[in-house]
């Protein structure tokens, strides 16, 4: 028996041809790309042996390897399970929300390092990389992941591919403008990833609003065992978060704060989501969207200030109000934001990502501002800020002042981003689905049969499944 | 059609008020709490830099961090995937399961930084948090995620609440008896987080017994893929337990060895669980049961000897023990506790926890009594067992006696906190579900809508169903 | 009702006596060899201090625990979640792919430590144990997990327990040919447990052949669920490769070479997978089989070559070539496999394993043969291919001959070894399944009531239930 689903589908959503066109050609030029340009940095090159004696270094334990490797694994299953898993959430998208995730990050993370080394890891023409480099491309690629969960299931793996390779760009050079030129610190991204990657990611899916979306609505809903496997995202994400955001701190006092603050903060947050979730809730039941993203918001929000003196309760004041926002956004903002202002955001990125972005933003603004020698020791002010060469005389609220600005570049470069990338996107090239096929897996990919079947059968009880 | 399942849910059960109520206040007093107590410990705070030449370390990775902090994530995603996970077999309750996991996790972590922190980290009025303290309140809150293995399903989340405060109170008391007054080794907890764990989490579940559950019998079962969710928990915790009992041994060899010991107990402990659950089945059959849980008693029985000199074959034959224990326990014991001591066991913790937890409180009294300056070198003997200052003349048959004081003094404030605990939890304020209602998310969780059609579809087959 | 599901079960599959007896006496037999040989190592002993001295070590930050422990538990990861997952795709064999999975993982890991220990850490009369002996334990027994990727669902757990019994000791015998007598390097296995464990596995499926399996072809397949579950072991794979590649690597810059290099093939090979894959079906629908599977081929490619100077850029094509190869392999040679050469090949190993295996057999005798002083400067070029003592002399063109002789040896012993297990496998008493009960977890498993009852139902909706 044919099924009717698919009778309004006048479209064109093949990828047979556009996908492996995009996918061979790209890759080709990241190959040629690193062959002009990509070289082992000294810690990963065989000549190692050399530059220890050069450094004075009487172990290999001093590899920049072994500071950060651990975190750089934990950033690594954040970005590929824990956003992948997280946006399994939606009843019938599983596969396009862990594949597509994977797809868009595996290309994401070459451009990165491309990027991201011209900008910074650049030595008599040549890009050299280590480990930090590849926690960098993870970071990067952290923000399209953000970014995706705006848009999720209503676009095809090539649109999905064409935001990647310009919101790279874009992150790429908004993160030089703040860490270089406004000398600004942001190590777990508050303001380069969640900020600037939500905002994009909103402004995207605005330019592509769906007028008739609410045709699909019934699969924009999880299932029961969906939700259970969103749950593996946000526990990942949640559990290592505090190797995020202390990945690329300086070695020692810096990384081990990072993560006792982000660990506090973390923890205040489930206790405020579950909190106002039952509140909300007209007969005080908890409900999974809140569970699986809002306890994630503290850490979000630390992403600046995690390296600073924070200190725990600090962190705990910071987890207990982003609990609370995040929660309130889903239950009032998110539908607001879709009937108003038509930005249609299906993982809600604005309450998980946007709004503790700007806050973690502005916690870091005021945490650099109120830093004393007192609090730091002479050495440790001059070591957690930078304080050195043409930095020498800032003082602690001029780099508040400048950690603020850093806010506002990150809004503006994801506004005027996310609307040429959107204006692009909307090129009816790109094989998008119609919109009463969006959230539904089948447009893009091969679904198992009998499955198929037993769904349809459970919307159709009086008629006979063909399996 | 009115779903005719919630007819007898006379009890109230909504959470609206007093959940939000106690999680609000109680966060609030953790911020208190943490401004007055808590500070970084000197390789977490900006001073670390003169910190580390008045302790005359050349490097940043001495930073004791870099000892622990891979072990730290490992026991992070026991506490919080291995158990979430682990308990999501029941068929209607992997909400709950994971949930409310991360729920009592994530305050238990706060309030055992705090208990523990007075008992071990005050120094002139501050506690000095590092990431060895981040790890022992993350063992803490194991023993409550034990614990509440025994009553999964037929409690309110402010009953957990509850607990969690009690019971972290009471670990933390424990704690400091063994470890500071007794002079004990207890490195993987086998006695502090499993026997107390366990002894506390029966009693309670012992004192809320409740005459009529084989009403819910249909749904303390599991389904496939349930089943399957909760072995993402066993293999976890599996993997990860060499790091849960090498995370706070001392540097080097203690650590090295730690693992070592686990690794071995642990593969030991599954070959003789398959045995047992194939042998004791009429067709031989193996129960998933057995598979997700007797497996990891191995882990739990070397929980105190890990970090001495156990040796490979020792560990074996504990973990070939401890799988042909646990596995019989499940089959035999389990129905026994329940119809002839009232004893409500939902995830059989008695099995995996209880019985695994003595032994291996036993077997850490026999090698410590057995220990000799031949098998672990002058220095090694001193180290190992910390034999200076007022303990310097104990001998190792003195240091077995009091290991096995331990374990008495572990089960007596187990017995007496559970009482206690389970009093308090019989109020009939908490909210608590009818019995009829056990094991059933929607008492305490939004459920999607369709999913709950076809479970209800399933069991009517003859009925339409109404999405 | 009574299921008519087995009717023709011929077969006695019964495990009662014969499993525990197996799983018994060979874990007794564990017991005995472990106690009169495995002691632990200088870095796991209590001695650890005097030893320290001796070596001249200046902190326990030296023990090699921590050079490899992370990487380690990543390992550990890949076997146990990582294969036991990926293995789970099948609609109703998941408790067999993961419970077997684990099963035979955690008896070889132990017969491991001892044939490998004999051959490579034995000192006067001892195998001395420490973590690198836990991965290589690990690595070997990833080369099982492998082979019961070609005989998934057709095997009883006897058969698997036998062949790991054989195929271990055959690849310790291969391992000390190639690494001691060949002196060839092969850090991340491409050959000795890649090219060796799936062409042993798939000469034992050759020889199992079952002529009428078809009969079961509809098990064959997955469900949306499973799928899912499969993507878990994916990513775990995807994510940890790297440190798979480059965990056994020397100290420092050959670590952190080996996982960049990882990492960048892998990302290639996740491009022109969904490419091919979107290009190889007529819709241009992408399909899971080839995402779970060819995505993972990157890393198999670069395990012998990834601790040498591939370069990333070398890494990109490796990727760029088995994306490609290995998604061919799935559409193309399976079939083929299996209709004209009579080899039923489960998960497809030939494609993941077995061919991208080869490939980094001869990426690295080329990249070994490529190697001069002027890149690897004049100690790092002795240090990675430890040209030292009888080796003292050899040109690297030499070496990259050895290398090829590496790969032909493992196929070698691949087929012979595969040929014997073959043939002692198909003796009629160990308790396989009837061809028509094969993916089928309800032989070996008690599985859950109520979803059987589902699935049945599912399969025949014009018939009621009996739940």
């Amino acid at each position: 028996m044919e099924r009717p689903r698919h009778q309004g589908m006048a479209k064109n959503t093949s990828m047979r041809w556009r996908l492996p066109l995009v996918c061979l050609l790209w890759e080709v030029a990241m190959i040629v790309l690193f062959g002009v340009f990509v070289r082992f940095g000294p810690e990963a090159d065989a000549h190692w042996e050399e530059e220890k004696r050069e450094m004075n270094l009487t172990s290999d334990i001093e590899n920049d390897f072994y500071f950060r490797y651990p975190s750089f694994q934990d950033v690594h299953v954040m970005i590929f399970v824990g956003f992948g898993f997280l946006m399994m959430f939606l009843k019938r998208y599983g596969f396009g929300a862990v594949g597509f995730n994977f797809l868009l990050a595996a290309f994401g993370i070459q451009w990165a390092l491309l990027m991201q080394g011209w900008f910074h890891s650049f030595k008599s023409g040549k890009i050299l990389i280590g480990v930090e480099n590849l926690i960098n491309a993870d970071f990067c690629v952290g923000s399209v992941c953000i970014a995706f969960g705006a848009i999720l299931g209503k676009t095809s793996p090539i649109q999905l591919l064409i935001m990647t390779l310009f919101q790279v760009t874009l992150f790429a050079v908004n993160e030089y403008i703040l860490l270089n030129l406004l000398h600004v610190k942001d190590a777990g991204g508050s303001m380069t990833i969640h900020t600037f990657g939500a905002y994009f990611g909103l402004t995207v899916t605005r330019i592509l609003y769906r007028p008739n979306l609410e045709q699909s609505k019934d699969k924009q809903g999880s299932v029961y065992h969906s939700d259970l496997f969103a749950m593996i995202g946000t526990l990942y994400l949640w559990i290592y978060w505090p190797s995020f955001n202390s990945a690329i701190s300086d070695h020692g006092d810096a990384q081990h704060r990072a993560a006792i603050n982000t660990y506090c903060s973390l923890a205040a947050c489930v206790l405020t989501t579950v909190a106002f979730s039952s509140m909300l809730q007209k007969k005080g039941k908890l409900d999974m969207v809140h569970i699986q993203n809002a306890t994630l918001a503290g850490g979000v929000a630390v992403g600046t200030s995690a390296e600073m003196m924070l200190t725990p309760y600090g962190s705990l004041i910071v987890g207990f109000i982003c609990g609370i926002v995040s929660t309130v956004g889903y239950v009032y903002l998110t539908p607001f934001l879709e009937s108003r202002l038509h930005i249609q955001d299906t993982c809600g990125i604005h309450n998980l990502h946007a709004m503790p972005g700007l806050i973690g933003g502005i916690v870091g603004a005021i945490t650099a501002a109120a830093a004393t020698e007192d609090v730091y020791g002479k050495e440790g002010f001059i070591k957690a800020f930078d304080f050195t060469g043409t930095y020498q005389t800032r003082t602690p609220s001029v780099q508040g002042g400048f950690q603020a600005a850093g806010i506002v570049v990150s809004l503006l470069i994801a506004f005027a981003g996310g609307a040429l990338v959107g204006a692009i996107l909307r090129l009816p090239v790109w094989g998008d689905a119609a919109t009463e096929n969006c959230f539904e897996d089948d447009v893009y990919w091969e679904v198992p049969e009998d499955e198929e079947s037993d769904v349809y059968h459970m919307h159709n009880p009086d008629k006979p499944a063909s399996p």
